[in-house]
């Protein structure tokens, strides 16, 4: 089940990946499988992406176009990343990927409600501008790191898993199993094995160094690729909630205080404090 | 539950636009005190912004410090919100925003593993330089815009589970309801209510001209906010989440036709074609 959150993580990323390129920037199908088989000759090569280019490739023997162009874009599932974030949910383990993901499709089966809406709303001109070539180079990257953070989530929920069911877990084991053979099978699994059989019980794959500098690499594209979509009305909620949960991961301190006041203040459900130990309730509007 | 949904997603936006301001813009409390006063007297009026204005003017009796700054920032839920992604999930409503300000809550609570990870990874330069008094206007709307966003998902989630489960819920009623007392009462149920009074059955309340015209008078500064945030490694899962469920929702074409080709290739899950009826597998990899 972790292993389709992940696969939904991926294919969603894939999918905002393929939008930016084709609104923004103006990519054919047959651009576009060029690009994708090139990334999947280095580091991003993975089942997802050789197959991504695989169908980029395809044409309909019908009408002699490019059969993705005529496939309805509304996303089914089958309740496997559904039943992932719902099971994170359960367990306390952040999992923002994956739910953007179930999130896409399930707002893509919408499509009556989409097609109405986007006759009622005024948006952003949804070209990229700039330079073609610098453009892929960033998503590139920002696809990279927006994966490694699924990877990351799914790989901490199966810890988490493990510790709450006494499941005992091998993960150097899972990710050998699935460097193998299996839908999310990629290059970088062997990274992921060797990091987990170095640190079986690291918190976090990310904080691992080939990932941590393969992540510091990519920031700045990262976030530039996620300020061209937002700036330009392209949605891309898996790519924001990868990098929300980067950023998210990475503060010492976040204004989780706020929420803690505002829950003591509306409900007495108390607080904590960071100067003494204990249990505190304030009576605000004295 | 829902009310509680939609709560926590209000209650995250405003700590988001706290950390935006704190972190990014160096807002002491007492300066944010006057800033959500101000908000609370005009279009963002509401009990959640009030008590927000009240907390950062609240002094510790012990150290005459900001009550706010002592508390400790892990955020403790009691699970309407979890339940209400949830059961969004299994109903099939996009709930973009309150399943990020679950996973926000989710984050905090990894305080530890917060900490660790600060030392580990470097990000950007989170101050936010320009003009004050521009950021703060930018800002207003943003939090407006994805507060819309959060009600938005709430009253569809409410009719969807009216229609499957049969309640026949009077959604002005319940706008009323909420607006008469309650912890998301604010001055916008007014004209939520007037929404639905005059089209029970409106699929979304943002269709509706009222807030149609709200969000897209806002939409140049929710975006630059988003970049700003983004640019400078401060997490927004909340506003992302708002931003790309409206983007999402306005687009008559995602890119969801890769997600099915996908599904097609690797599990014959079939799909459907835009240029005719029926369900259609193809062989892709011959």
């Amino acid at each position: 089940m972790v292993h389709n959150g992940i696969e939904y993580g991926i294919m969603q990323l894939i999918a905002e990946v393929y939008d930016i390129l084709r609104r923004g920037a103006g990519a054919t199908p047959d651009e576009l499988h060029r690009i994708f088989d090139e990334w999947n000759r280095a580091e991003l090569n993975s089942y997802l992406v050789e197959i991504t280019a695989a169908i980029f490739a395809y044409s309909d023997p019908d009408t002699g176009r490019p059969l993705v162009d005529l496939i309805l874009d509304e996303a089914e599932q089958k309740g496997t990343g559904k039943w992932t974030s719902q099971n994170a949910l359960d367990l306390g383990v952040p999992t923002h990927t994956v739910n953007a993901a179930v999130e896409g499709r399930i707002i893509s089966a919408l499509k009556d409600e989409r097609l109405a809406a986007e006759r009622v709303f005024k948006g952003p001109d949804s070209a990229l501008h700039g330079d073609r070539e610098a453009l892929l180079g960033q998503v590139r990257s920002a696809l990279y790191a927006s994966i490694l953070t699924a990877y990351a989530q799914g790989m901490a929920l199966m810890q988490a898993a493990s510790r709450e069911y006494y499941y005992d877990l091998d993960i150097e084991a899972i990710a050998r199993i699935w460097r193998g053979g299996c839908i999310i099978r990629a290059g970088l699994l062997e990274d992921i094995r060797q990091v987990y059989r170095a640190k079986p019980d690291l918190p976090n794959m990310l904080l691992a160094d080939v990932f941590r500098s393969a992540i510091e690499k990519r920031q700045a594209a990262w976030r530039s690729v996620l300020q061209a979509a937002v700036g330009a009305g392209i949605p891309v909620p898996g790519m924001a909630a990868s990098l929300a949960y980067f950023d998210a991961y990475r503060s010492g301190r976040l204004p989780a205080n706020l929420t803690q006041a505002q829950r003591d203040y509306f409900g007495s459900h108390t607080y904590r404090r960071i100067d003494k130990d204990g249990v505190f309730h304030t009576e605000w509007q004295s």
